[in-house]
């Protein structure tokens, strides 16, 4: 008796690791938006899995590197090696394929700049993608720049967006927000993976935010070691960003120069950034926004006469509480404080394409 | 005395083919301006040789295939494969690994939208790479926009360079060149590595050219197959460029928005789709510039009332005489016609870049 009960849970347990390392795939798998011109791999199914197919006849393993794990490809006869991963969270993850021994990315693919490189991405369908997408409405402009840097003799690369109907009102101005991409990311991340301009047509077609102009540029953080943070000095891109990027920008766009005109945000290290610029230079900006970068506590903005909103926000696989509760200190210091928790997305760029969605509706009002 | 003399003219022959075949590479290699950041790898020496590294520690063979050949890398004993090319003509060359049988981008480079794809690219420096350099001088702006176009049902991308103080001379109208690219590329490969704003920034800031806009959009060349080039149907692409392109330009940016003040110019087959479309348009276009792009004979313009000029160029190593017998006919039945030879280049982006840079200090004078 005692051997038969033992029996039954280790076959249980037997069939539910089984049931655990081999669950059914399901077959609705489709090319994605981020792939290459007429390629038919990558591809997504329904459960966020990513297959991905290589012709490799002489190689000895193919993986696909996703998520922090490598799952193995197969071979068929002709030596096309095919194979897909877990579910993976919605939205926008960066991955690679693994030849032998050699980290490349997937030919497939289009290549966006993240994890400190240029590679593959790929796109989890949400339901709210809508919120991103390219749709048959007015489209604004994004400006490739570069600007003069006196303090990096250098002239560094921006995009700024301007709104649909920008270049025709000659005469209108704008104000500006001044948008910041996370660690071993750069000034590409926002307005390609991160889809900002699409996100700004749709909410200004829709009427649910007033048109305001987005600058993004690198904001110098890939220099610094892992680990480093602490020893972070934002010195040399706050000079950049205050005494030679902002000025470019109100000399050349038609900007509301002002600070109540002027808002700042940023993901990750970038909210990071966001947070030590905001309180260096108090009298710059008076809209602050952290995208899953961190929180400020009343203390830290109580002098700070123009501030009109702080919005933090992050995911709901991240530390929600945190933002919860700084938001909650922040309005019982009588300030204007929003949080934003995006349901079901952790530490990548779908949890800061939502934040951008809500913050624009919040901004310059 | 006979045996002696064949015995020297053997070993003269020896050491030339040994020569030919194991030339000594002169090691001076250095990374490239198309590297990505922090990677010592791709190189280029002096000879034009591209050096390549890649670690792929359980792979059977890895080759560069660049310019038609692939060249084997060698191994070392932590599994790091190095190797490098026959010289390559100065310029820009699209190029791949072959790791095991699968053809990847060297992750190593910046990736560029060529031969059909996305992948890497390699610069082989070159005497006068002076003229596409970023320098330290006022840049103008590149504008990614998306225009609608209702024959196609869809808001095709397009880039716009507006020269330096576009944004700052409110009033200001400018002339506007349309610029193609050839096949397999799309709208990307003139801003990127055909440097199109880089040239005209050095040009303006030297006083050689009038300030004028280019426009730069995808000339649907791509679904085409090899070989149905004489079936090629440029009526889905004149339509988009002629009546809802240019209209979008001249409602939203400020241009002189008639005939003398408008050029069009294509590289390859964009040189192919500025005949058809100059020739379908007479009344559209007054400057016309193939690149390595066809020609043009003086029945076919002689009805072109309003036509100012027409350039026609190549590389020394295509077939120049077509183009210089066109000009001198041309010339001869009174009309305003320039050849230009690109000297030591191929059907490449060198000989491109140099042919904007000539015709651009031709054009709107």
């Amino acid at each position: 008796m005692k051997t038969t009960i033992l029996l039954f849970f280790a076959m249980m347990l037997g069939s539910m690791c089984f049931a655990q390392s081999l669950p059914a795939v399901i077959e609705d798998f489709k090319p994605t938006p981020v792939n290459q011109p007429g390629r038919e791999y990558p591809q997504v199914n329904s459960e966020g899995r990513v297959r991905t197919q290589i012709s490799a006849p002489d190689a000895k393993y193919v993986q696909l590197d996703i998520g922090g794990k490598k799952y193995d490809l197969v071979k068929d006869e002709k030596g096309v090696w095919t194979g897909e991963s877990a579910p993976q969270d919605i939205g926008f993850h960066y991955y690679q394929l693994n030849i032998d021994g050699a980290s490349v990315p997937d030919p497939g693919s289009l290549f966006f700049f993240g994890a400190c490189r240029w590679g593959s991405g790929i796109e989890v369908p949400s339901d709210d993608q809508d919120i991103f997408a390219k749709k048959d409405v007015p489209h604004g402009h994004v400006d490739e720049i570069f600007f003069p840097s006196k303090s990096t003799n250098s002239s560094p690369r921006a995009f700024v967006y301007t709104p649909p109907g920008y270049d025709k009102e000659t005469s209108k101005r704008y104000p500006v927000l001044y948008l910041q991409h996370g660690y071993c990311e750069n000034e590409t991340s926002w307005p390609v993976q991160g889809r900002a301009n699409f996100i700004m047509d749709n909410l200004i077609a829709e009427g649910k935010a007033k048109p305001f102009i987005i600058v993004m540029t690198y904001g110098m953080t890939n220099e610094i070691k892992f680990g480093g943070l602490r020893d972070f000095d934002i010195k040399p891109f706050q000079t950049v960003l205050v005494d030679e990027l902002i000025p470019y920008v109100d000399a050349n766009f038609r900007t509301l120069a002002d600070q109540s005109n002027r808002a700042m945000a940023g993901l990750s290290m970038g909210g990071f950034e966001t947070k030590l610029v905001t309180l260096n230079k108090p009298e710059v900006f008076s809209y602050y926004g952290l995208f899953s970068g961190g929180v400020y506590n009343p203390e830290e903005v109580k002098e700070h006469s123009k501030l009109k909103l702080i919005f933090l926000s992050c995911g709901s696989k991240e530390r929600p509480d945190g933002v919860k509760n700084s938001v909650e200190a922040l309005k019982g210091a009588g300030l204007n404080a929003v949080s934003y928790i995006s349901e079901g997305t952790a530490h990548e760029f779908h949890t800061w394409r939502r934040s951008l969605h809500q913050l624009a509706q919040l901004l310059f009002k």
